[in-house]
Formats: structure tokens, C-alpha cells, sequence
């Protein structure tokens, strides 16, 4: 979107922007993912990534359906958030050796790029149902309640797994 | 941190690098406030960022007490998710004329810079328990304790106060 134009007048234009922004946002995730998958080591953590990408693969459809529903195309807009978070994940990522700092530090990017999607959808959600599209609103609702779950699920290996002695 | 040094080898290192990470985003919030607080239409809005502004001057120097008591000098690294954030922000507010639209728009940044910080100090106080520091953790839980109640009350005004039928 152009720096200097009016281009978002209504609450519309802004949930139209914002939806682009977070499907921007899922393609990029999906692209990172299966870096993820391979740099981890704990099973469990390599399983729940590889999940993931399924999940997000599901995520972008619904995204495509919710344009659909509201009359709009399918576009994304550079979104530098998604961005700026891959890129730290990436840099933490590559600095770091022993196998289980590498894996917590994995789980806390990857609860970086869920807590982003949270507050995206949860925007979304409530502006949807502002709109009277409580029918997007539903669709959404998918998406926000599996990366809640995915953050929560993150959130248990990231407190068990890490075996102090090996890690300090 | 160089991008080809391996610097992060223990989990203890992993916590300062986070550590510098949220100081680093901490300060560049705290710099944008002001202009969110400017560019607020709403009063309650307005009153909520000048009082996070507050709130944020106090988290910057609960960081710097928890650097002090884990013995490592307080540094800031450079903290690429926040900027891509804040630099989202401020590219949407500045397409948005109608003031309650560019109120929706400015609660939306506000709560995706609460959920970094909630991610971020959520995987710290689990990493400062790990490593025996339960003193750090409970510092830095005041931090959580407060971004959470923000993020509350963001959501509170953003499903509360926008007028429909202006701003459709």
C-alpha cells in the first residue's frame, strides 16, 4: 500500500488491509516451517512443527475463503512484522549450537509468530462481528482457536523438556 | 550479535540474549508512545497510552534491575520483530483519515506490541525459573502482569467504542 494515499477510509477498507496483512503473514510461516521441522531435535517438537504446517496450509484456505465470503480477491500486503519476527528467529536460530538451546530457542520464536496471529485474528474477529459478517467471524475462529492451541501445546514442551544439566 | 559466532551456547545465554531483546523493544515502545497518544482520538484511548507510557518508563527499569541481579551488564541488542511492528503501525495509521477508524487501527498495533511483549516475557519467566532464578522471574512477572491488563483493555475499547454507523 502506498505510503502517502488515503487508501483505508472505513472500518471495511481496514479489515480488508488487515486480512491481507495476516494472509501475507500465514504464506510466510508456511515457508519458514519446514526449516523449523528440520532444525529440531526433540521428536516431539519436530512432530508438533510438521503438524503445523499442515495447520497453516488449512489456515491460508480459510483465509481465501473469508475473501471470498466478503466479495473481495485474494491478495497479500507486505506485512514487516512477520517479517521483523522470522528474522530474529532465524538469527537467534543461527547462533546457537547445543541441540536443547537450539530447541527452547526454537520454541520461543515460534510462540513469537503465535502470539502474532493471535492478536491479529482476535482483531479480525471483533471487527468482522462489528461489520455484521458474523459469518467470517466463524471462519476466523478456526484459525485463532488452533493457534491459541498451538501456543499452548508450546508452551508445555518449552517448560518439560529442557534437561537443566545438559542445557545450563 | 554477529550473524556467523555461535554466542548463544547455554540456556543462561539464551535468557540475557532475550533479556536484551525485550529491553531493546521495551525502549523503542516507549519511544512511540508519545505519538500514539498524539494521534488517539478517544479519550479513554488517549488516557490508556499516556498511562501505559508510565507503565512502560517502569518495565524499562525492572529490566535493568533484573540485569543487575543476574550480574550482567544491562544492553539492549537490536530487536528486529519489534521493528517490524511499530513500523506496521505507523505505516497503517498514516493511511487512515477518519478519526475513529485510525482508533481501531491504533488499538490493533497497540495489542500486536502486547503480544510480543506477553510472549517475550512469558518464555523469560519460564527460562529465569529453569535456571534458578525465581527472583528474576517474579521481577519480571510484574512486567507480564501489567502488558496482559493492557491488552484487556484494549480489547475492551476496541469491542466497546467504535461508532458503526460512522465508521462503515
Amino acid at each position: 500500500m502506498g505510503f502517502f494515499s488515503k487508501d483505508i477510509k472505513t472500518l471495511d477498507d481496514l479489515f480488508v488491509h488487515t486480512l491481507r496483512d495476516i494472509y501475507y503473514a500465514e504464506k510466510q510461516i508456511h515457508k519458514s516451517l519446514p526449516d523449523m521441522v528440520e532444525k529440531a531435535t526433540d521428536p516431539k517438537l519436530k512432530q508438533g512443527f510438521e503438524r503445523h504446517l499442515g495447520e497453516t496450509a488449512t489456515h491460508i484456505e480459510r483465509i481465501e475463503k473469508v475473501f471470498e465470503m466478503h466479495g473481495v480477491k485474494a491478495k497479500a500486503v507486505h506485512c514487516p512484522a512477520i517479517d521483523g519476527i522470522l528474522k530474529e528467529a532465524e538469527e537467534v536460530a543461527g547462533e546457537v549450537d547445543d541441540k536443547q538451546v537450539l530447541d527452547a530457542a526454537l520454541i520461543a520464536a515460534a510462540q513469537a509468530v503465535e502470539h502474532y496471529e493471535i492478536t491479529r485474528y482476535g482483531t479480525l474477529i471483533a471487527w468482522a462481528e462489528k461489520l455484521g459478517r458474523s459469518d467470517c467471524a466463524a471462519v476466523l475462529q478456526k484459525n485463532l482457536d488452533e493457534e491459541k492451541a498451538t501456543d499452548r501445546k508450546l508452551s508445555e514442551l518449552g517448560e518439560g523438556r529442557i534437561n537443566l544439566a545438559a542445557a545450563e
